[in-house]
Protein backbone atom coordinates (compact mmCIF):
# COMPACT_ATOMS: atom_id res chain seq x y z
CA UNK A 1 0.00 0.00 0.00
CA UNK A 2 2.82 2.06 0.32
CA UNK A 3 3.05 2.20 -3.21
CA UNK A 4 -0.09 4.18 -3.90
CA UNK A 5 -0.10 7.82 -5.02
CA UNK A 6 -1.80 10.94 -4.65
CA UNK A 7 -2.43 14.12 -6.36
CA UNK A 8 -1.29 17.01 -5.91
CA UNK A 9 -2.36 20.16 -7.53
CA UNK A 10 -0.41 22.54 -9.55
CA UNK A 11 -0.38 26.12 -9.74
CA UNK A 12 -0.77 27.52 -13.17
CA UNK A 13 2.03 29.16 -13.72
CA UNK A 14 4.06 25.58 -13.00
CA UNK A 15 2.14 23.82 -14.40
CA UNK A 16 3.25 25.36 -17.97
CA UNK A 17 6.47 25.61 -17.28
CA UNK A 18 6.64 21.95 -16.50
CA UNK A 19 4.98 22.05 -20.30
CA UNK A 20 7.42 23.88 -21.42
CA UNK A 21 10.13 21.46 -20.16
CA UNK A 22 9.05 18.66 -22.63
CA UNK A 23 8.79 18.30 -26.07
CA UNK A 24 5.86 15.98 -27.05
CA UNK A 25 2.51 16.15 -25.47
CA UNK A 26 -1.27 14.86 -27.08
CA UNK A 27 -3.65 17.35 -28.85
CA UNK A 28 -7.13 16.36 -27.97
CA UNK A 29 -9.56 17.34 -30.14
CA UNK A 30 -13.05 16.40 -32.04
CA UNK A 31 -13.25 14.42 -35.22
CA UNK A 32 -15.77 14.18 -37.30
CA UNK A 33 -18.34 14.44 -33.67
CA UNK A 34 -15.68 11.75 -32.12
CA UNK A 35 -13.27 12.44 -29.44
CA UNK A 36 -9.82 11.97 -30.88
CA UNK A 37 -5.91 12.34 -29.58
CA UNK A 38 -3.29 12.60 -31.58
CA UNK A 39 0.90 12.81 -29.70
CA UNK A 40 2.56 16.03 -31.10
CA UNK A 41 5.58 17.83 -30.44
CA UNK A 42 4.89 21.55 -28.84
CA UNK A 43 7.01 24.75 -28.24
CA UNK A 44 4.96 27.20 -25.05
CA UNK A 45 5.23 30.61 -26.31
CA UNK A 46 3.79 33.09 -24.08
CA UNK A 47 1.02 30.88 -22.77
CA UNK A 48 0.18 29.45 -25.59
CA UNK A 49 0.86 26.07 -26.90
CA UNK A 50 2.25 25.77 -30.31
CA UNK A 51 2.22 22.97 -32.46
CA UNK A 52 3.35 22.44 -36.03
CA UNK A 53 1.41 20.26 -38.75
CA UNK A 54 3.20 18.04 -40.81
CA UNK A 55 1.50 15.64 -43.94
CA UNK A 56 2.07 13.16 -41.71
CA UNK A 57 -0.03 15.14 -38.76
CA UNK A 58 -2.64 15.95 -42.10
CA UNK A 59 -5.51 13.77 -40.45
CA UNK A 60 -5.75 17.19 -37.55
CA UNK A 61 -7.17 18.73 -40.36
CA UNK A 62 -5.69 22.08 -39.22
CA UNK A 63 -8.33 24.41 -40.61
CA UNK A 64 -10.84 22.53 -39.50
CA UNK A 65 -9.71 22.72 -35.58
CA UNK A 66 -9.43 26.12 -36.02
CA UNK A 67 -11.88 28.14 -34.00
CA UNK A 68 -12.81 25.26 -31.84
CA UNK A 69 -11.56 24.25 -28.32
CA UNK A 70 -9.65 21.63 -28.28
CA UNK A 71 -7.43 20.30 -25.03
CA UNK A 72 -3.41 19.18 -25.08
CA UNK A 73 -1.92 17.37 -22.17
CA UNK A 74 1.36 16.40 -21.41
CA UNK A 75 3.07 14.41 -18.80
CA UNK A 76 6.47 12.94 -17.55
CA UNK A 77 5.97 9.59 -15.36
CA UNK A 78 8.56 6.82 -14.18
CA UNK A 79 7.08 3.79 -14.90
CA UNK A 80 9.87 2.59 -11.87
CA UNK A 81 8.97 5.31 -9.09
CA UNK A 82 5.48 5.85 -10.07
CA UNK A 83 5.87 9.61 -9.38
CA UNK A 84 5.84 12.24 -12.17
CA UNK A 85 3.21 15.03 -13.07
CA UNK A 86 0.92 15.93 -15.31
CA UNK A 87 -0.98 19.06 -17.21
CA UNK A 88 -3.69 19.40 -19.04
CA UNK A 89 -4.98 22.73 -21.23
CA UNK A 90 -7.67 23.51 -22.17
CA UNK A 91 -8.16 26.51 -24.49
CA UNK A 92 -8.98 27.63 -28.31
CA UNK A 93 -6.97 26.67 -31.52
CA UNK A 94 -6.21 29.18 -34.19
CA UNK A 95 -4.08 28.87 -37.05
CA UNK A 96 -1.18 31.36 -37.39
CA UNK A 97 -0.80 34.00 -39.64
CA UNK A 98 1.84 33.33 -42.33
CA UNK A 99 3.96 35.87 -40.01
CA UNK A 100 3.53 33.80 -36.94
CA UNK A 101 3.86 30.79 -38.84
CA UNK A 102 7.08 31.62 -40.00
CA UNK A 103 8.65 32.96 -37.15
CA UNK A 104 7.39 29.49 -35.13
CA UNK A 105 8.95 26.87 -38.18
CA UNK A 106 12.35 28.52 -36.47
CA UNK A 107 11.03 27.30 -33.40
CA UNK A 108 9.03 24.39 -33.49
CA UNK A 109 11.54 21.05 -34.49
CA UNK A 110 9.36 18.60 -35.23
CA UNK A 111 10.08 14.66 -35.40
CA UNK A 112 7.66 13.90 -38.45
CA UNK A 113 9.72 14.16 -41.27
CA UNK A 114 8.26 16.27 -44.44
CA UNK A 115 7.61 20.28 -44.40
CA UNK A 116 5.65 21.99 -41.50
CA UNK A 117 2.56 23.44 -43.65
CA UNK A 118 0.47 25.13 -40.91
CA UNK A 119 1.05 26.46 -37.25
CA UNK A 120 -1.70 25.77 -34.64
CA UNK A 121 -1.57 28.14 -31.66
CA UNK A 122 -3.56 26.81 -28.20
CA UNK A 123 -4.37 29.22 -25.89
CA UNK A 124 -4.17 28.36 -22.31
CA UNK A 125 -8.34 29.38 -21.26
CA UNK A 126 -8.00 26.61 -18.35
CA UNK A 127 -4.51 24.95 -17.30
CA UNK A 128 -4.53 21.99 -14.73
CA UNK A 129 -1.33 20.63 -13.33
CA UNK A 130 -0.77 17.37 -10.78
CA UNK A 131 1.80 16.02 -9.39
CA UNK A 132 1.58 12.14 -8.12
CA UNK A 133 3.28 11.82 -5.18
CA UNK A 134 3.42 8.99 -2.61
CA UNK A 135 -0.20 8.96 -0.97
CA UNK A 136 1.71 8.63 2.74
CA UNK A 137 4.61 11.09 2.30
CA UNK A 138 5.54 10.30 5.59
CA UNK A 139 5.75 6.84 5.43
CA UNK A 140 8.91 4.73 4.30
CA UNK B 1 17.71 15.72 -41.16
CA UNK B 2 18.61 11.93 -39.94
CA UNK B 3 16.57 12.70 -36.66
CA UNK B 4 13.54 12.82 -38.71
CA UNK B 5 11.01 10.00 -38.14
CA UNK B 6 7.76 8.83 -40.25
CA UNK B 7 5.20 6.91 -38.73
CA UNK B 8 4.50 3.27 -39.62
CA UNK B 9 1.00 1.78 -39.26
CA UNK B 10 0.71 -1.30 -36.96
CA UNK B 11 -2.39 -4.10 -37.06
CA UNK B 12 -4.75 -3.70 -34.78
CA UNK B 13 -3.74 -6.92 -32.58
CA UNK B 14 -0.47 -5.81 -31.99
CA UNK B 15 -1.20 -2.32 -31.20
CA UNK B 16 -3.35 -3.84 -28.80
CA UNK B 17 -0.71 -6.07 -27.45
CA UNK B 18 1.49 -2.90 -27.08
CA UNK B 19 -1.33 -0.93 -24.94
CA UNK B 20 -1.67 -4.29 -22.94
CA UNK B 21 1.90 -3.64 -22.37
CA UNK B 22 2.46 -0.71 -20.75
CA UNK B 23 -0.03 0.34 -17.33
CA UNK B 24 -0.88 3.32 -18.29
CA UNK B 25 -2.80 5.63 -21.26
CA UNK B 26 -4.70 8.31 -21.38
CA UNK B 27 -9.10 8.64 -21.42
CA UNK B 28 -9.92 11.13 -23.67
CA UNK B 29 -13.57 12.04 -23.66
CA UNK B 30 -16.32 15.02 -23.42
CA UNK B 31 -16.90 16.44 -20.38
CA UNK B 32 -19.03 19.43 -20.54
CA UNK B 33 -19.14 19.74 -24.22
CA UNK B 34 -15.30 20.06 -23.99
CA UNK B 35 -12.80 17.93 -24.87
CA UNK B 36 -11.24 15.92 -21.54
CA UNK B 37 -7.89 14.39 -21.01
CA UNK B 38 -7.07 12.05 -17.70
CA UNK B 39 -4.03 9.48 -17.43
CA UNK B 40 -5.33 6.46 -16.07
CA UNK B 41 -3.78 2.76 -15.25
CA UNK B 42 -5.53 0.34 -17.83
CA UNK B 43 -5.66 -3.51 -18.26
CA UNK B 44 -6.86 -5.15 -21.82
CA UNK B 45 -8.91 -8.10 -21.30
CA UNK B 46 -10.60 -9.57 -24.11
CA UNK B 47 -9.99 -6.93 -26.79
CA UNK B 48 -11.75 -4.37 -23.92
CA UNK B 49 -9.75 -1.78 -22.27
CA UNK B 50 -10.33 -1.71 -18.29
CA UNK B 51 -9.75 1.27 -16.25
CA UNK B 52 -10.98 1.78 -12.23
CA UNK B 53 -11.88 4.67 -11.39
CA UNK B 54 -10.76 5.84 -7.95
CA UNK B 55 -12.20 8.75 -5.91
CA UNK B 56 -9.26 10.82 -6.93
CA UNK B 57 -10.58 10.44 -10.42
CA UNK B 58 -13.85 11.27 -9.60
CA UNK B 59 -13.97 14.15 -11.74
CA UNK B 60 -14.34 11.58 -14.99
CA UNK B 61 -18.07 11.25 -14.02
CA UNK B 62 -18.45 7.50 -14.63
CA UNK B 63 -21.96 7.14 -14.86
CA UNK B 64 -21.76 9.94 -17.18
CA UNK B 65 -19.37 8.56 -19.54
CA UNK B 66 -21.32 5.22 -19.81
CA UNK B 67 -22.63 4.78 -23.20
CA UNK B 68 -20.85 7.52 -24.99
CA UNK B 69 -17.86 7.16 -27.16
CA UNK B 70 -14.42 8.26 -25.77
CA UNK B 71 -11.28 7.50 -26.97
CA UNK B 72 -8.22 5.91 -24.88
CA UNK B 73 -4.47 6.62 -25.95
CA UNK B 74 -1.04 5.08 -24.83
CA UNK B 75 2.20 5.84 -25.87
CA UNK B 76 5.76 4.30 -25.60
CA UNK B 77 8.19 7.04 -26.81
CA UNK B 78 11.78 7.50 -26.12
CA UNK B 79 12.92 10.95 -25.65
CA UNK B 80 16.57 10.19 -26.27
CA UNK B 81 16.30 7.76 -29.49
CA UNK B 82 13.10 9.18 -30.57
CA UNK B 83 11.57 6.04 -31.66
CA UNK B 84 8.53 4.23 -29.73
CA UNK B 85 5.13 3.78 -30.55
CA UNK B 86 1.33 5.52 -30.00
CA UNK B 87 -1.84 3.52 -30.12
CA UNK B 88 -5.18 5.12 -29.98
CA UNK B 89 -8.24 3.27 -29.73
CA UNK B 90 -11.75 4.77 -30.04
CA UNK B 91 -14.63 3.32 -28.85
CA UNK B 92 -18.23 2.88 -26.33
CA UNK B 93 -17.64 3.07 -22.66
CA UNK B 94 -19.84 0.98 -20.01
CA UNK B 95 -19.79 0.54 -16.32
CA UNK B 96 -19.06 -3.26 -15.79
CA UNK B 97 -21.65 -5.33 -13.81
CA UNK B 98 -20.93 -5.32 -10.32
CA UNK B 99 -19.77 -9.36 -10.68
CA UNK B 100 -17.23 -8.41 -13.56
CA UNK B 101 -16.36 -5.46 -11.51
CA UNK B 102 -15.22 -7.63 -8.56
CA UNK B 103 -13.28 -9.70 -11.02
CA UNK B 104 -11.67 -6.81 -12.59
CA UNK B 105 -10.60 -4.65 -9.40
CA UNK B 106 -8.78 -7.90 -8.30
CA UNK B 107 -6.61 -7.36 -11.48
CA UNK B 108 -6.40 -3.83 -11.77
CA UNK B 109 -3.34 -2.29 -9.69
CA UNK B 110 -4.49 1.30 -9.75
CA UNK B 111 -1.74 3.54 -8.47
CA UNK B 112 -3.42 6.42 -7.14
CA UNK B 113 -4.75 5.90 -3.03
CA UNK B 114 -8.68 5.37 -2.65
CA UNK B 115 -10.95 2.14 -3.29
CA UNK B 116 -12.02 1.75 -7.05
CA UNK B 117 -15.65 2.57 -7.14
CA UNK B 118 -16.85 1.91 -10.51
CA UNK B 119 -14.98 -0.06 -13.10
CA UNK B 120 -15.57 1.16 -16.95
CA UNK B 121 -14.60 -1.07 -20.13
CA UNK B 122 -13.49 0.62 -23.78
CA UNK B 123 -14.73 -1.37 -26.53
CA UNK B 124 -12.22 -0.83 -29.43
CA UNK B 125 -13.87 -0.50 -32.07
CA UNK B 126 -11.33 1.52 -33.97
CA UNK B 127 -7.80 0.71 -33.49
CA UNK B 128 -4.90 2.82 -34.95
CA UNK B 129 -1.26 1.85 -33.96
CA UNK B 130 1.39 3.28 -34.97
CA UNK B 131 5.34 3.04 -34.28
CA UNK B 132 7.78 6.53 -34.76
CA UNK B 133 10.77 4.94 -36.87
CA UNK B 134 13.52 6.81 -38.40
CA UNK B 135 12.66 8.56 -41.43
CA UNK B 136 15.47 6.96 -43.92
CA UNK B 137 15.83 3.77 -42.36
CA UNK B 138 19.13 3.51 -44.69
CA UNK B 139 20.66 6.87 -43.85
CA UNK B 140 23.52 5.95 -40.76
Amino acid sequence: MTDERTLLEVPRSESLRLLASVPLGRLVFTHQALPAVRPVNHIVDDDKIVIGLTPGSAILGSTSLSGTVVAYEADSIDLETRQGWTVIVVGIARLESEAAAIRYRAKLHPWLAGAMTDILSISSEIVTGYRLIPATARSG
